[in-house]
């Protein structure tokens, strides 16, 4: 087995309930050789009932708490996030998972890369907030069945199926990636400093759906590599600085 | 999808325990499309209380309860069962699962096939005289952890990764979402307005290399969807109408 590709990838829990489900989820990420399990909750109550569970198993023991998915994702280069198809609008590139777990390995493959597969609450997915720290949509197909219900997996079931993908052909080898992408927090003082300059020039009062969202799905798009953050740093500073007519730039 | 496929699967629980496992793996078919699950119990109560709960599936609604593999499996062409590996003494053939699918479809897709998956009890998997009836065995590559102790997964989780891989490749239908990229020219009329932005903040004057070519390289590297176009072009209009401080922004 690949074991840039077991290191580099962060499974990470959003809202999740059950702590049966958090158990399997680890459970399923020990089955395939992962360890780095993530836990985003208001609440820990879960994850420590999950940890006191009777076969926890070491990736359990290790979990780390998050206050946001901001957090953590941030030292994460590509972030999937999973989603029944047709769940919500998508402003995001969908991708099934079989292409999904090309573009991750091929991430964990490239220098620097680190990649994060998000799954949100069982009741209500990933919410729009949340879906804006993704760098693009997974979606494990499935059959559609006449009752029209949109149809969900099990959390623990639809985590091992993603992690099955990640490592169902070993030894393939992928070459390595050409550009190292951005880590998310890199991506994201892009997206802050590009927002700042957009209220400067008027463009979000005038625009209703120019959101805080909005602006990062529209940086989060753009795939930004690790070597661009100063260039696009540097343009929207400059930008600010002209707008602002003051005479120092940084 | 291959309806063939789908209709000629056939799910055999052989003493399973647990009703949230059988519950667990209903749903799993129900998800991927498939509907023939046979259970193999001394008791019924397992299949019975799984029947009970309340997201029961019509999967499980119409399952049939056997008294011996030979009868559950007495209409198959073609047996797996699957096993961890090191479980047992191999006496049968042993197929990894992507290899396994593959015999399985080839039989699903010939005259009068029909297959069928057995899963043993969450404790002891397969019996010799269970395994007896099986054409092969069938083994879900796992990571061998150092602990040495032979790794099994969950049932539920199992039965999930085992029915995707006859699916994975059938009918992948996800219409909405794929985002389309953006012709060059539109990619183009991009940069250069991101130029003309940065002629007037005088971030061009300043910074030697930030030429047409490298200002068109950076918005290519983008990899600018068709919908995003408008939208970064109106933001760029909004900054050189708020640089150059007139009235019209277009």
């Amino acid at each position: 087995v690949n074991d840039d590709l077991l290191k580099r990838v962060t499974v990470v829990l959003v809202r999740a309930r059950n702590p049966n489900n958090i158990g399997a989820v680890a459970r399923a990420m020990h089955d395939f050789g992962f360890s780095d399990l993530r836990v985003v909750n208001e609440y820990s109550v879960s994850l420590e009932t999950a940890k006191s569970a009777v076969d926890a198993s070491q990736v359990i023991a290790g979990a780390r708490v998050f206050g946001s998915v901001a957090e953590a994702v941030a030292d994460c280069t590509l972030v999937a996030g999973t989603t029944a198809v047709g769940e919500r609008a998508l402003e995001h590139p969908l991708h099934a998972l079989v292409e999904a777990a090309m573009l991750l390995k091929a991430e964990c493959a490239s220098e620097g890369g680190r990649v994060a597969l998000l799954f949100g609450s069982e009741k209500t997915g990933l919410s729009n907030e949340e879906l804006s720290h993704c760098s693009f949509l997974l979606t494990i197909p499935m059959h559609e069945h006449e009752e029209a219900r949109h149809p969900s997996m099990n959390l623990g079931q639809a985590a091992a199926v993603c992690l099955y993908e990640l490592v169902r052909r070993e030894g393939v080898h992928l070459g390595t990636g050409v550009r190292e992408l951005a880590k998310s927090e890199d991506a994201e003082r892009v997206a802050q400093l590009l927002g700042e300059v957009l209220d400067e020039t008027g463009y979000r009062r005038k625009y209703a759906h120019a959101t805080t969202e909005e602006m990062r799905r529209l940086v989060v798009r753009m795939g930004l590599s690790a070597a661009d953050v100063p260039v696009w740093m540097g343009i929207l500073r400059q930008m600010l600085w002209k707008i602002r007519g003051r005479g120092t730039a940084d």
